[in-house]
């Protein structure tokens, strides 16, 4: 770093960020981080917590007194449920069918849990009645899985799952990622006992916070560990005694951070929750239809399809020249980034986010005009 | 929140943090965490994280390869370097003095090993000859300890101990949480093996990041180990394959706060690290000279007391009418905030920081007038 020159950010391009996220950012929640900072003991900051927490519940369709936002992202949102609500030996049922439910199930083998786990094709829900049945099998203290996988697109139905696992005395721990805000989130309605998010998917925040949530039973349970919790700075007894009424430090909280989600959280609620999941619908579905035509298709079927992520098979064209080289073109001369194919997807499809601010019709027509452009010159 | 109304943080006073931090943040480094935002594989952003990486190393003293700003605050840091490095049942030897040396032991604790402490008083440093005597008895596999401990005010000196742990064969773990860029570190030449730090106290950046460093004997350490890191999140290895070369996804980093530390991070090297030291060490004697007028004396001997964070004993007047309404009007009335005592310091001192931009004899000024002003009205 050269202290002759000025910040290199001063020159960062305007990008429009339609991979897994990051997605962009409303103007006012950037200018809202630049506000003056406040001590995380502050009155007037601790008023602002109680607000941050008050809007993340609808969110999330629950009354959980615990509901907050986690400093850190939202693979630590993953690992603080887990880790909570898992004690070494204890069996934990996890549906796999790409990266993050591959990522929990290593989680919870380093919680030293007994790791079960129910698999479906990259690309395809878990099959409701093979999880039930491997729920009645395994009799598993956690069931965890996740509801909109960001590494294949695909949406998950939670309710039939989440109270076969209540029914057999499980806890359920869900993975909110990207759905939160996008799709319709019911923890209390569902049967969810624990879940988590992240900031920069469909709220348009700055990655950094893990919105998380879970119910008096979870905590309950918590409580009654045998162990401690093995993280203590994911220890949820720990953060209820700063986010509860008690106001203990515990760690600092990320000031700026969080009057970032604060205006975004009210920029949701002008736009109400009902109309932002309409508009992610429509945007997702445009895409596929303005896309189709230029070769590239949905690998998902559409009734189990993301709304704010669709991973799309590439055109033989753009496979065979290598699929990373239009990507690059996309960045550097459109100001547009995509997202790479994860796992055994890489090389044959590409994730595009309509996320938060993104989606809408202007994103898929720019995205849509770039690629028949670049497209035409190869 | 209702949603009627405008941003809480809009209307935010401008306050003066004289607390243990967070600390006061340039403009320029809010204005950079404003800009847009860059995906978190942008061949952009990520040369402005090897920049960060870079502009780093020289505040911890170091040429370790594995010099980073973690993605969570600096308890995240301290939890970090101490379940990478300790194994079930491996022994580790903790400096207590004060807060910050017992969230160690818990943390040590949490990940299963045997823990052994050495205690000195609240307010005084660690004795030299005993902890190296509890060094040669315990044979730690892991020695670690608090460089600036926030609690007390003590400035712990390093050489001695980290070469007796060296030499019994033990891997040197210290908090420099407080003293990064404050005070001079020199992981290297002091032979300590990893460290963290966080962003909100003498680097002048909103809380959010924690810079941690680890040598390669560490990361040897961390390979060689028998059972996985218990924290997926924290695990150095899989934080080296996103911050190092490879560049593989782990988790999504948090953009604006990095933006903003970048920011930081040119500011010191403007400044120079010896004249910013120089700068906090004068506020600091400055800080007890203005003061002890008004009955405000330090805890720490002046051989032992940290430059940016004094703990003060109040005056008796204060102690008796309860220092939390003197704060309360401070911060009220003045805009100022001043840190209250932790643990058995609780009611009996204030904790003054004099972090990054306020460690300057203005902010020493403006704390002794309004003491002045509400000390006479009482």
């Amino acid at each position: 770093m050269d202290s002759t020159q000025p910040l290199r950010s001063a020159a960062f391009p305007d990008r429009l960020l339609l991979g897994p996220g990051p997605s962009n950012v409303n103007p006012r929640v950037l200018e809202a981080m630049s506000q003056p900072l406040l001590g995380h003991l502050d009155p007037l900051f601790l008023d602002l917590l109680d607000d941050i927490q008050e809007a993340l519940r609808p969110l999330f369709g629950t009354s959980n007194r615990f509901t907050l936002p986690l400093s850190a992202t939202g693979s630590a949102g993953m690992e603080t449920c887990l880790v909570n609500l898992l004690e070494p030996g204890q069996r934990v049922l996890v549906g796999v069918n790409g990266v993050f439910g591959g990522r929990m199930v290593e989680v919870a083998t380093r919680a030293g849990a007994e790791v079960h786990s129910v698999k479906a094709a990259w690309g395809e829900p878990l099959d409701e009645q093979r999880t039930i049945d491997a729920i009645e099998q395994v009799k598993p203290d956690v069931v965890a899985f996740v509801h909109a996988e960001t590494s294949t697109g695909v949406h998950q139905p939670v309710e039939a799952i989440a109270q076969a696992a209540r029914k057999a005395g499980s806890f359920v721990v869900l993975d909110c990622v990207t759905s939160l805000s996008g799709l319709p989130v019911e923890l209390d309605q569902w049967g969810v006992d624990a879940a988590y998010s992240g900031t920069q998917k469909c709220l348009s925040c700055p990655p950094g916070l893990s919105p998380i949530s879970f119910s008096e039973r979870a905590l309950s349970r918590v409580r009654a560990r045998s162990t401690p919790v093995q993280s203590w700075y994911l220890d949820v007894s720990l953060l209820d005694g700063y986010y509860g009424d008690d106001r203990v430090y515990h760690h600092t909280a990320p000031i700026s951070a969080l009057y970032g989600l604060a205006e975004a959280l009210q920029q949701i609620q002008r736009e109400g929750l009902g109309p932002r999941v309409l508009r992610h619908r429509e945007a997702g579905d445009a895409l596929v239809e303005r896309l189709a035509p230029l070769g590239f298709s949905p690998l998902v079927a559409a009734a189990e399809r993301l709304p704010m992520l669709t991973t799309l098979r590439l055109p033989e064209s753009v496979q065979t020249q290598g699929e990373g080289a239009l990507r690059r073109r996309l960045l550097d001369t459109h100001n547009i980034e995509v997202g790479g194919g994860l796992g055994e997807l890489a090389g044959e499809v590409w994730r595009v986010g309509l996320m938060g601010e993104n989606a809408c019709l202007e994103s898929v027509e720019r995205l849509a005009t770039a690629l028949e452009i670049e497209m035409n010159k190869a």
